[in-house]
């Protein structure tokens, strides 16, 4: 199974009144590595957008918050991409700290999918993707 | 049980370069119903931390996205608590557009915990806000 | 000239680890309380960009801040069309606590373009837009 | 004078409908540049706020916007402490594209004021920290 880390520092913008990060932000963060997943096997999301039309939506998401991540963290984001179908692919994402304790603070499972963004539909994956998400290098 | 909606309008910071409501942002969205909630029945969430020395931290979230708001969307946030315990309760939340096709956006389990600040530990809810949830006006 | 106020809540999406509102997020404010003036007199911007092309872009800000604005509180946003010419307008806008001591919290000033957004370049507002703007009811 | 250059990337969370980077979000960028520059040079916000007891309060800040940054832009932000007093500091930042056409993009003066968290009041610079920023190496 493909699985990739992606570092990220904690700033203000992501912290809020009780001292911690904000509980929307993760999803911030879960998303920056899914991008870089995939930048990292060679496509990016506008390049996808422009010359293929196509999008991702994310249809779903559960997260389980165990510790909160604090100011000035360095956090480390692990993705595998759990499922690939044609049309959807299913992430498991998880948030440690990457330093100190080496905390496991969340966890994630997220359901995206490919759409046509000129007909708002889903759309399969671009062939040359789902051969580099599915066949192992 | 009991039921609340709070209206929200969609402004250009909750939106991404996709023309739709960036997905972390309905968390927030999804959350100042929760403290609207809370304070329409008498329970402001400053003065619960200053006097009873408690917060409420998401354990867990899952939303199922089903259509995407756009920019300039009126919204309405509705909001049931279907389970109250001592120390938690479990909100189900949903998004629908206010006007037009009133079409139903998104959909959301949220269970909450109630911390004792300090400490940093589940503590129970306070007595008068447990009862004032509980028990039907 | 035109004055429009626009009451804003903090919640805990706008505020930081500091305890207070986070210095980015008073933009969003002031923005909001822009998009209800032009609301105000009759002009929704997705009409514009629907109808007419053309996107308004904040050219330059100058932000003074004086004393935080805190969770929970209430604010009002003071806004004022200082300057309108046929592709830009200039907005004095102010932030101030709507209860308790009713406190000046930050003062800006924003310079915001017409732009036609197919060629993106300047375009003149639209006659009926500059009109409401410039002429007193 | 000391300059300090760092990367961001563009992700979706900093765009909006329009398809450029929200207004307020490079004031986030140019907050991420700052705190690694003061990290440069050995200080840690979270250690100067729990050994000193002081916080970094912008003053003011006037950002001026040329050109937008796009979905997906590597973009470096550059900054330059122009003026060091005992109790506060004046930034000179610009944000440009990275590659291609390494187009600046925007440029803000920012001020700050060192500030006793304890007491909410000005405090001079740490000593250790202001001879750090105003000798070169």
């Amino acid at each position: 199974m493909k699985r990739f880390d992606w570092p990220v520092r904690v700033y203000y913008e992501d912290t809020d009144a009780g001292g911690v990060v904000y509980y929307a932000n993760y999803l911030k963060f879960f998303e920056r590595a899914r991008t870089e997943f995939l930048r990292s096997t060679g496509f990016g999301q506008d390049a996808l957008m422009r010359d293929s039309g196509i999008v991702f939506a994310v249809r779903s998401i559960t997260v389980d918050y165990m510790k909160p991540a604090l100011f000035n963290d360095e956090l480390l984001v692990s993705s595998e991409l759990a499922v690939v179908r044609r049309a959807s692919m299913l992430f498991e994402q998880s948030i440690s700290r990457k330093g100190g304790d080496r905390a496991l603070l969340c966890r994630a499972q997220v359901r995206i999918a490919c759409v046509d963004v000129h007909r708002m539909r889903p759309s399969p994956l671009p062939d040359e993707l789902f051969r580099s998400l599915t066949y192992d290098a």
